[in-house]
Parts: structure tokens; C-alpha cells; sequence
């Protein structure tokens, strides 16, 4: 965590509710969800704030309560990509604690953000005393490999087109609204977040969300993306015509 | 399980040493471990054989002991990906136990194969039994996604070139050789597979091998290519010359 930008909190009524509705606790009695949160440090983070960096020893696991995190990754050839947007309810850096102890990428935070935390030890004691926990892990982890490999083959197969389609189909669906029409994306992007989501070049995704907004299936309000007609993306996310 | 092709034999003490030597019982006492071998069914397939298929419910979790197995998975738009070749040791068909339940891929033998499977009820009792085996899931899980992501970031930001160079150096790492120079990679694969895996076209990937056969870099053997200096492999996939 950054120096002098993190403000740490007794855990509030409202980040105990959030923690409570995390996936990770997901199964297990109140007063267990509880007994997590009371373990869990909130640390109140500015827009562009570091939370870790690629190749750092694994120390902490993370959820964004409020707010919204980038997870960038750095090659061995010095290329960076954007690997994830983590939305809220969302954990991030979890694994680390469980494979090789170094953190895969950076995280930071893409707008002001309130962060859960837990320590390592706790984070382990979690899932050895409450089995429950770590087949919560299992499944979230999971989630994550399928969308990747989703991502991975679409790379191979589908147009930039049908591919930026379904980076913002991905980050409605984080959003929480899966099923009405018109739907914001809670998470501020910048169109190199949705280019490099969707593995292709800043021109290419300018030109496609520029078109999107022209015809009105895309428009901006504030910071935010908002879908307008999530029916027609899914269409065109699956090959067919605007 | 495909109907007529597998034989069901009671676990040999080959098997029981094999799947003792699975990462899921890494840190377990030797009871606990000759226990899990106890409760899995162990099927002989041929070359070519379905283990199980895209979309059907998810009832058991796999490990190969002998031999290899394609995972691939077709999306939305019909277009099909390789998304992994499974060698021995290694697990597959664990995820969907404990997410949606569906299996996300197809799986097929790539050879004749022996295959370690465990029942749903099982597994899931074993995890919740044993945290240690579901911290060891989340582990292998983990790995899994790491390995995805870098392929992700590889196809966005490198020649085909280097990803058939990265696609040749994991499928060494599966096959257990990662430190010495010759090393043969022990699952059969075809010129369409390496193009995969690589997420380039079948075209590409001939002429990349071939290539790299002339020079020596490559050579093969019965079905499966020995890469004869891994290192050098190492400096194409970083992004220098042959």
C-alpha cells in the first residue's frame, strides 16, 4: 500500500454489510461473515493509488468494497497489458497467497476506492478452519479462469469488433446488471482500458466506441460507459450485424 | 465416459503411486493420500476417446496418469479452440465441480491414456474434509489462470513467433523437463495444435516449425518433438533473433 495515501477505519456498519455479501463468504452463517469481517482491514484509497506491484511477495489478500481496481501485468518483454477491471464485491490478489507467494501484476485503484484487506495468515487460517471458504475460493477463481480462456479464444478467432463487444458485455456483467437493456458500467474506463481489454490497438477500440455512441447504442454519462442497448451488443459480441 | 471404450480396473499400486504423487495431495500424510487413491476409478482409453463433452453436468474431477488429454472448447460463434493439452499429473474437469456444474470444454484423449477420476460427492467431501486439498485446488487453479493470462498478454503484444516459442517452452514445463537443454515434450501434438495453442493459423505455425527443425532447434521423434535447445527457444519467446 502507498505511503500517506491510505486511511485505515474501524470497519463501518456499511463495510461490514459489504464484506458479509462478499463471494467468499458465501454459504456460511452470519456470525462467520462476521467473524471475516472483523479480520479484514478497509483502507480508503485515492483515484491512481497503488495497492500492490507485480512481483512483490504476496502479503495481503484484497476485495474492492466501493470504487473500482486495474490489474495491469508486466511481460518478461516489457509489454503491459491490462489483464482485469475488478468491480466492487470483486476480490483481487488472492491467489498469490496460495501459489508462489509473489503478486502476478499490479493493482491500482481506477477511481477513489474502499479496499478490504486480509493478512496472509488470517487469510489461510480462513480457509483451513471454514473448508466452505476455500470451495468459495475454488469457484471465484474458476469464474475467473473460464472468462480468461474465454478471452483467449475469442483472440483467436473473432473480429476487434465482436471482441470489444464482449469486453463491455464482461464488464456489465461486473456491473451487476446482466439482464435490463440500458445499463451503466459502474467502473470509470478509458478507451486504452477497453482496447486493451479487448487485445486490440487504442485506434481500432476509438473508432469502434465512437461509432457505438454515433448510432446511439453507447453514450457517456459522467465518467461512465452506459449501454443502451445491451440486446444489440450481445448480437454483434456473437457475430451478427449492427 | 464414451460407451465400450474404457476398462475399469481396480487401482495397481502404479496407480496408487501415481496419483500420491498428484499436487491435490501435496502436504498430506501418506494415509490421506493412499485414501484419495482408494475412492478414484481408473479408466484405460484409446487414443481419440471422449472423456467428457462441453455443456454436460459436471459429476466427476479428472487427473491424467499415463498418457495426455485435449481440452477444447467451442464458443458462442461455433469457432473451436484448443485450449490446453493436459499431461500426466496434471488435473482436469476440477473447476466445473464447484462453480456452474457444466463442463466449459470438450475433453479427448491425445493418446492412449490412464485416467484417474474421482465422483462429485467425494471430491467435494474430500475438500471439505481435508482444507488442505482445496488450498491445493485453489494452487493448481491458480497456476492454471496465470498461465491463461500470459498467454492473454502474449497474443496482444507479440510476433506469432515468440507465442509458438512460449506455446513449444510450457508444453516442456508439462512435461516435467525444464532444466535441461534437450528435452522431448512427452505428449503427441499436431502442427493444428501448436497453431492453437499458439492462437495462430495452422499456415504460420508449419512453416514455424519447420523452420525451426532445419536449423536443428527442433527435431522429432516417434510422435513427439524433442526441443533440442531449450535455451535459445527462451531467447525467441523473450523477442530475439534465432
Amino acid at each position: 500500500m502507498g505511503h500517506g495515501m491510505s486511511e485505515q477505519k474501524t470497519p463501518s456498519q456499511n463495510t461490514v454489510r459489504a464484506i458479509c455479501a462478499l463471494g467468499l463468504v458465501k454459504g456460511l452463517p452470519p456470525e462467520v461473515a462476521t467473524h471475516v469481517a472483523s479480520l479484514a482491514r478497509v483502507d480508503v484509497l485515492p483515484d491512481g493509488a497503488g495497492v500492490f506491484t507485480q512481483g512483490a511477495v504476496a502479503q495481503r489478500a484484497y476485495a474492492v468494497l466501493v470504487g473500482a481496481v486495474r490489474i495491469r501485468q508486466i511481460g518478461s518483454d516489457g509489454a503491459q497489458a491490462l489483464m482485469r477491471m475488478i468491480a466492487p464485491g470483486e476480490m483481487f490478489g488472492t491467489v498469490a497467497l496460495f501459489t508462489e507467494g509473489y503478486y502476478p501484476a499490479d493493482a491500482e485503484t481506477a477511481m477513489s476506492s474502499h479496499i478490504a484487506s486480509w493478512s496472509k495468515a488470517d487469510f489461510i487460517a480462513l480457509t483451513m478452519n471454514f473448508p466452505q471458504i476455500a470451495i468459495n475460493i475454488i469457484g471465484m477463481v474458476g469464474q475467473r479462469l473460464a472468462n480468461v480462456q474465454n478471452r483467449l479464444r475469442e483472440m483467436a478467432t473473432q473480429s476487434a469488433e465482436q471482441r470489444i463487444a464482449h469486453a463491455l458485455l464482461m464488464l456489465v456483467e461486473q456491473s451487476g446488471a446482466v439482464q435490463a437493456e440500458v445499463c451503466e458500467i459502474c467502473i470509470p474506463l478509458r478507451r486504452r482500458d477497453v482496447a486493451e481489454l479487448a487485445g486490440t490497438t487504442l485506434y481500432t477500440a476509438s473508432r469502434q466506441l465512437a461509432a457505438w455512441e454515433k448510432v446511439g447504442l453507447l453514450a457517456r454519462s459522467r465518467q461512465m460507459l452506459v449501454v443502451r442497448d445491451a440486446n444489440r451488443l450481445r448480437r454483434i459480441a456473437q457475430g451478427g450485424l449492427l
